[in-house]
């Protein structure tokens, strides 16, 4: 039974860099990694901050926002 | 053939949630995971520093630094 994990990022250099290695490195028999640009999905801004997402790139795994790196606030991103 | 990862914390309470979350997702057919906790490891701070670790938790991660949240500087466990 695979878990959703997911991945939030505004498309900046760091943001991909981390992306690449973190959403490769997750065990793909346990999760099912959804990528969201939130420079493009302005509308699901609301549903990251829901559960404590407070900058991208974040990764939001087993219901924990862990934020990777400083890439830019979500106040950016409104 | 297994990569090597590296999660460095210094034992505070979001160090332990993030290395949790994250040692535990990766993929263990490519990466053995190894958790270095940088308080009592004092020695092995310049090792983290040498990639490119600024904060902890971080993991190291083919190579990339990935500052996990932030926790504490570097700085603060000379």
């Amino acid at each position: 039974m695979q878990a959703k994990a997911v991945f939030y990022h505004a498309g900046c250099a760091v943001c991909v860099e981390a992306e690449r290695a973190i959403t490769t490195a997750l065990d793909p028999a346990r999760y099912d990694v959804e990528v969201v640009h939130l420079g493009t999905a302005k509308a699901r801004v609301h549903e990251a901050e829901r559960p404590g997402v407070k900058s991208v790139p974040a990764l939001m795994l087993d219901g924990i926002p862990l934020h990777i790196n400083f890439g830019a606030s979500l106040d950016a991103l409104r």
